[in-house]
């Protein structure tokens, strides 16, 4: 499962060459960053109410789904402005101590 | 970097136990699920904004900023809800095929 | 021009009865608060990205025309849930001691 | 009630002459609009909760209160981009025919 949000972001980044018919993808992207933005808005207004549909039904599984709509999109956000998820995991890494940081640290200390 | 979101979901669960004075996650939880959901909004537009900010300016440090602080309290909505960010993964994996998803299906086959 | 609120708030009253094919209002009401709640979120992106082009640019038509799309299912939602435009109108007039109030005041002395 | 808008309108132009330290408008005039955004999807998040949370309660003064707050923060998003709300509602009056758009015809004739 770890590797997702990387593997994913190859994929995005493939696409940008590819023809905005090609694919969903490839159509956002020609489309340019206020339809990326626009989709990235509407998929939090989505997760937000699927999260008070869940905190009355107990059944999460609208909420992951429109998380995980919200976490694609700000990924192609990403890949528009040539941003890459690492950069945002190693902020999160960096504010909670957490391993991936050392493990950056000690691979920019082998270099 | 890879495990970032999952030692994250860690922590996040550890402190859902302590009092609410203790950190500013646990007194998210104290205050409840609109206190956080707003927390997602908020973040969610300045994400928005950083992005146009980085069209025009080329830098992202900003929008990196952003879009942690984004996930980061999208981190804490699914852990108020009990749900896990593997989950959300596991969604994405599937619709893009990508191997996140083999290994989940080879795992269940060894089982 | 004053009291299109008002007016466009009687219409969308009448619309409450109308089958969903009669028109947009109508078909939104019909598939019920979540998708009237998902187009005040979509406009108030659209309404946040007009504003950051319009900053650039000088021209503010794009940022009216997304404001009154915005205005707009904002009063959709609230005729969904059986308040009036006025009772806005009403608390801001309080908030700012505004004549609406005053009027208001001196006709509930009159009763 | 009518004109409470408009003569809002009025004192938010009002207050871009007067020191930050004056008054919350004049404090987010010069803050900027990044701020002036931030507080308008703020009160859009707000807004959606509310919305959800009377749906099952019937009672609407949080959204009331909530939907003024976002309109309010519209308004000073206008007049930070040097637009007006009467822009605004003649975009509504014309859209749906209503009777702002011929009291301005007629006026206009009237020239």
């Amino acid at each position: 499962m770890t590797d997702v949000l990387r593997e994913l972001a190859a994929v995005l980044a493939e696409r940008k060459q590819a023809s905005p018919e090609s694919s969903y993808v490839a159509s956002l992207y020609h489309k340019g960053l206020n339809k990326i933005l626009e989709k990235v808005g509407e998929e939090c207004t989505e997760t937000l109410l699927a999260a008070k549909d869940a905190e009355r039904s107990g059944n999460v599984d609208d909420l992951v789904y429109e998380t995980a709509d919200l976490w694609f999109h700000t990924l192609v956000m990403l890949s528009q402005l040539n941003a890459h998820p690492d950069q945002v995991l190693q902020e999160l890494a960096r504010r909670f101590n957490l391993s991936g940081l050392e493990e950056k640290a000690s691979r920019g200390q082998a270099d």
